[in-house]
């Protein structure tokens, strides 16, 4: 088992490579700070600028966030939920945190295995 | 198995059980109708008027949304993501309808059970 | 959503019929009586005379074991595990009971939807 | 998110380490060689010498098997299935190998992480 990070693209110079590393990378899009004992909304979306195919033989099958080493949700695709065409896989959770978090968020492709994002730190007063 | 189903709790007359039912029912809260392949949300938000524990041996673990007999997705929990205080868990998955949809949640209470929304049915254009 | 329910195929004429019926049904296989607190193994098999397709775009993508209105675990498939052949999807779960059991078994045809075993009864002394 | 890797306990002198490391490493049992398209049992069993607790705010709540960097299935469990007593996660899938493969197993610890397990290599003919 491995696991693929997150590469800056603009210091890619193939095409295909960049298109490769950033379709399936995983980011964590929300607000820097949370109020503590507060619905707080994170964003998990797969891929910034490329997109990933959502056919039965390749696609995303699930993106889970992680808080440190602590998951907090997962959510699970079927193939074709994203009409079967190129797409950014993208779930909303809501979750309600009470100390500083560290927000990870993995993502799952059915042919090229297991992408990590970059981690967000979220400051909860 | 046994499948619990929404009751409209303005029709039931003691709080406990109006609590009860209204705590562990699916929502799907979406608009009525959607474009063909275009993104469109779909917020599964279990409880609409009473809020559910989310304790270690006392909550919600997953959610799932259907469109008719196939599943679309589906979200899992762990007990204290919505900071071991009563709540409503809530997701918003981003899906691609092709056609018209009739869409059901499910959600599943680790001490009573499954519990399946009413069927919100979303035109498709 | 709806549940499709296991029927005696020795009662149904038609090939096809008792094909497409024993093929997504999940059974569950285990002893009829255990010892409380020790280890007791049940097997979630689905199909018993018949095999379900592991095709891409149509296969058993996860099963569910239960007690009574209780999830006591899940296995989730990915496409292709069985070989890309027919075949019978089997798992195996060692379960510590603590009193008498009501075992169902869930299965999800990505294809088919959801089928429901019957119930299997263990006596836990 | 980090993953945790499996130390040999023997070369570890603190009883206390080796208990916390040893109870949650997920360990991969099977046979080293497999016949093509054949069923092929591979039991995925958290710990060894030591006991992981299965209380409700501790517990190992899912493992997975992986070949390389492609994941066959998982195994989700709920708090409780060991029946609140220390034990061994232990669950036994059966695959169909298409060829060589890597196995790897993950178990994540609802307080302690993600685990994974030494690769152990079986042949396919």
């Amino acid at each position: 088992m491995k696991i693929n990070r997150y590469q800056d693209i603009s210091e890619i110079d193939k095409e295909a490579k960049k298109d490769y590393i950033d379709r399936h990378s995983a980011f964590v899009h929300c607000d820097s700070s949370a109020k503590k004992g507060e619905k707080f909304k994170v964003k998990v979306k797969v891929g910034d600028e490329y997109m990933h195919p959502d056919d039965f033989d390749h696609y995303i099958s699930y993106v889970q966030l992680w808080d440190g080493e602590t998951m907090l949700a997962e959510s699970v695709f079927m193939a074709g939920a994203l009409g079967n065409e190129p797409g950014h896989v993208e779930v909303d959770f809501h979750i309600v945190p009470k100390k500083k978090m560290k927000l990870t968020a993995m993502a799952y492709c059915t042919k090229h295995g297991l992408w990590q994002s970059d981690e967000v730190v979220v400051d909860v007063a």
